[in-house]
Order: C-alpha cells, then sequence, then structure tokens
C-alpha cells in the first residue's frame, strides 16, 4: 500500500517541505498545514512553501508559523511532498526545491496527475487532498487535535464547495462529522470563508446585477464589465470570478454569460449552464474550453457585437 | 423510550394525518414527506396537510402526491403526528385537524416547544427534525430509499444552512453520509434549494447594494428598502428576507441593519451582528427582540431620522 510507503518515508525523514500548488486554494492550504502539524507531532522538521501570500480570509488557519512564502531555494531536503498539485508547473518557482529532493511524493486528487513524483498517491474519488491527509494521519497513529481538525475541515470543505458539488460523497461526510467531533468551530469557519465579501466585489455584484441584461425568455442572462466598471467600484480582476453564478442562479436561466472588455479590447468569456446546454461547445467554436457547465474564451471585437454574436449562438441551443 | 411509544402508536394506525407548522420550511416538509413516504411502506394511510402552497422551489421533493393543502377540516384521523411545530398556534387553521384527533404526538427540536401533544418527543440537540425522522424510520426496521433520503436530506440541508450554522454536530454529518449513500443528488439539490433566486429577488439585492451606505469606519452598514425601491423591481415583501445579510458579510462590518419602509410609514428594522455586538439590547429598547446576533423592532417615524437614531445607538457599542 503506498500510504504505507509514504509513512515510512516519513518516519525516516528529519526536514520535509510540503509544496501545495501556485495560488494555494482552501484544500491546497488546509491539507498543507494539517499534514505539517501533524509531522511537528512526530517531532519532524515540516516547513511549507507557499508560491503567494496567503489570502487574507485564511489568516485564522492553525500552523501558519510553519508557512514560508517562496523566496530563494532553502537548503536541500531530504523529503519534499507536494499536495493537490496535478503536475510540475502548478509548482511553480518552487519546482527548484522539488527538483533538489532526497525523495520525492505525490499527494493528489485530480484526474489529469501526470505521476511526477517518486513516489504517487493519486486518489481521484477524494472530494479533497484532505481527506487522503485525514486517513494518512490516522494511519500513522496521530490524534487529530483540533488544529488539524480545523485544517483539514477548511480543505474539505472548500473543495466540496461547503458540501454542495457532486465530488461530495458519504466519506466526505464521515470524515466532517470525526472532524467537528474533534472541535471545529463550523459556524465561524464558514462565515469566514464562504460569506464574507469585500466591499468592492460586492458593490461590483450591485453593479453586475444592474447591467444584467436577459434574453431568449429569461433562458440566457448576460453581464458586461468593462474596466470602467471595474474602476468606478474600486474592484480588482479577481473580483469578477463567480460573478456569472449571479445569472446562472437565477429561476428560469440556463445559460449565463460574463463578458470582461480588458484594457486592449480583448474581451474574456465565461460561460456557465444550469441543466442541459453544453457551453464548452460554445466556448471551443472560439479557441477556448472547459466542461459542460462551466467554459470560457478570448475573442477580440466589440462589446456589443460579441454580445449580439453569443446571443445567436445560444440561441440555437437552448 | 418514547420513540417506542410512538412507534407502537403508528403500527395500531391506519389512516394517520401529518402536520408541519404554518410557512413550513425545508426541515417541516422534508421531514413530513420523509415520515408519510415511510408510513405507506407500512401500508398506513398517511396524509400530510399543509397551511399554504408548496414553495416552488421545492416541487422536485418526492412524496408531494399525499400533500393537501388545508381547506376544511377532513374525517377524523386516529393519529395526528405534528413535526418541527413549538406549540399549537403554529398549526394555523390545521389545529382542527390536531382537536379532532383520535390520539396526537409532537416531534420537535425547538427549545421553547411547548410539549402540547399526549405523547411528546422534543429533542433539542437535533439540528433538525429531519435528524428526528432519521432515527424514528430506522427504528421501525424500514429501508431508507432515494425518495426519503432525499426528502430528509433537504430537512437537515435547510435547517443547518447547508452545513453552516453552529448547530450542526457530528450526527448531522453522519447520518448525512447514510443519506448520500441511499442515493440523494447532492449538487441538484444543493443547486435547486440555495442557490436559485428570483429575477425580482436578484433585482433588489442589487438596489440594496446601491443604497448600501457604510458608518463608523466600515464597521456599520445600513440599508433602506422603500416600498417604491420594492415595486420598482417587482419583488415582494419575503424578498426582503435575508437582505440584511448583504450588509452583513462585507469585511470589517460587525452590525448591519436593514430599515423597511412600508405603506403606512412604519418602519420595520432588522439587526444583525458578526462578532461581538448583542443586537437584541437595541431591538429591546425599541419594544422589539431577537437574539445576540438577530434582532429586529418596529419605528414609527421618517426614515431618515431613524437611521440618524439608529447610527448613534450602535455608535455606542462598537
Amino acid at each position: 500500500m503506498i500510504e504505507n510507503e509514504i509513512i515510512s518515508l516519513i518516519k525516516n525523514a528529519d526536514r520535509i517541505a510540503i509544496l501545495p500548488h501556485v495560488s494555494a486554494d482552501g484544500d491546497a492550504m488546509g491539507s498543507s498545514l494539517a499534514l505539517a502539524l501533524a509531522l511537528k507531532k512526530l517531532n519532524k522538521k515540516p516547513m511549507i512553501y507557499f508560491e503567494e501570500e496567503m489570502p487574507s480570509i485564511y489568516g485564522f488557519l492553525p500552523g501558519r508559523e510553519l508557512v514560508r512564502i517562496y523566496d530563494e531555494k532553502p537548503d536541500k531536503y531530504g523529503l519534499v511532498i507536494a499536495l493537490d498539485t496535478g503536475d510540475m508547473e502548478r509548482l511553480g518557482k518552487r519546482a527548484a526545491i522539488f527538483n533538489d529532493a532526497g525523495i520525492t511524493v505525490n499527494i493528489d486528487h485530480h484526474p489529469t496527475n501526470t505521476q511526477f513524483g517518486q513516489v504517487n498517491l493519486v486518489n481521484t474519488d477524494s472530494a479533497a487532498v484532505g481527506e487522503m491527509i485525514y486517513r494518512l494521519i490516522e494511519m500513522m497513529g496521530i490524534n487529530i487535535d483540533k488544529d488539524m481538525a480545523t485544517c483539514l475541515y477548511v480543505a474539505i470543505a472548500t473543495d466540496t464547495g461547503g458540501f454542495r458539488y457532486s465530488n461530495t460523497t458519504p466519506v466526505t461526510h464521515r470524515i466532517t462529522a470525526d472532524l467537528i467531533n474533534n472541535g471545529v468551530d463550523v459556524s465561524y469557519i464558514s462565515q469566514t470563508v464562504f460569506e464574507t465579501v469585500s466591499l468592492p466585489k460586492v458593490k461590483l455584484m450591485g453593479k453586475a446585477i444592474e447591467n444584467l441584461e436577459l434574453f431568449e425568455n429569461g433562458k440566457l442572462a448576460i453581464i458586461k464589465i468593462t474596466d470602467d466598471l471595474l474602476k468606478s467600484v474600486g474592484a480588482k480582476e479577481e473580483d469578477c470570478d463567480g460573478i456569472v453564478n449571479i445569472g446562472r442562479n437565477i429561476e428560469g436561466v440556463e445559460v449565463a454569460v460574463v463578458i470582461r472588455q480588458r484594457a486592449g479590447g480583448e474581451l474574456k468569456i465565461n460561460f456557465r449552464s444550469k441543466n442541459y446546454v453544453d457551453v464548452s461547445v460554445i466556448a471551443n467554436r472560439h479557441s477556448g474550453g472547459g466542461h459542460k457547465r462551466a467554459a470560457g474564451c478570448t475573442i477580440k471585437c466589440g462589446i456589443n457585437e460579441a454580445k449580439e454574436m453569443l446571443i445567436k449562438e445560444i440561441r440555437e441551443v437552448l
């Protein structure tokens, strides 16, 4: 069993580096912190390297003292563990740490994982890497304390969209039951991670709703976001994430589109569908890509021209 | 054990009426439908009476053929079971069915329950009555099929705010694991119940954001909603539910207030706080009530006058 091999590597190691993927999300961060806290209990010397600063909403996570933002290559690590990382590219500059390691381990749940480690534990049935780390910590015979439980809870809750995505399994809920049993503050974490929104983002949502237009008997929702609009509310590019869901979540809407006009005139298009339209087909037509229910592409033309073109294309599949 | 007493009453009954509380929510509806479906498996004749029509977002719930909207008092039932109902008043007009029953059972989780049944099963540790019905169905030796699991999942997921409220326990998650094992479509239900919003409600949210004002260094958010504003977006009174959370969820906000001006000039005030302010104190000052983090009151004065007064009062506790 690969888990046992990894545990034996850990037991024989001293300094251990943990590498989540670039732009670490809740699962990447929570899994890394939980594993590092567990390794401390075994008197190991773990260190987590992030590519960027941690987003402020995750500031409450225990174990932050074990995190370094990557600056220059540290001394060689005997064991390096990549977490939630599908391929080497997703390690960014920290690939230098990975390539310099005594031995490398790759723990992940992405179906596209390239098995880039010397030892690879890839479980695509796991909703989150947090589930895999939970199991590993249990197998090492370490009691999951409140701090580890908090990190694992964040990992699992975020990667399942708060237990709402189809990747949520009975195992997800059974593990979560145990984590809450170990002291997780469910309401504080949920409020902080899922409900807190910055003022510019809220204002952007307001403007997006103001601009929202419905077509095709309310089955198609289109939102346009220009640079001027972003500036007018002090919002950043990343605040546009998720705006497309405002349209998709409206009763009766099947396809939602966000047309984001960027400096230089390029249009970034974001598609979402609810039940039956395959939006990846439309995105592909414009050299984009994605999944049936979420896709995107880039178009070079005027914003209104793009709108009319997309209405026509989507009309045919509604 | 009271559960056994209830099971024996069920086994000896033929026609059984189930009564959720007025304005039935997800837990009241889901628990009622799951229990009725289970009783069918025992070859009983269950019927659920609702006070009002079911909200359309719950239209997918199995067992709807066992629901009647109360019109006039039906023939006497040997056994009547009230679900999720704190007191007789919450039965509305259907108290007539309850009062006419051979024997009455009251299954609930509200701490304020008045023990109004002949047999009372009140478990305040349960996050949802759905948890209690799950246990009862298991104790009756009935296999929980996909339909019952779907109803119980909706009951539990809604009363825990999607597993986010502090009432969510390890038991909640363990039961949910089992329900998913029995075939619940997590992603469809989550999308339908938690994410679908009507167009007027989305537009009202947009207007609310437009009107939102911050005071006291961004710690106090106030939103004003007039009748004209409601009309302008075609929204109904109930669409105002939850608008106060838009303010509360903003980063840095501690207290959020919605001032709802109603025809006749009366102001309905809604308070929410995030971490430390006890808003029930302010609501009480104006003859209102509620909890530390959620309270309300009614004030008779001009909308701007009320705003200035509330800013002053809240400033002192921020």
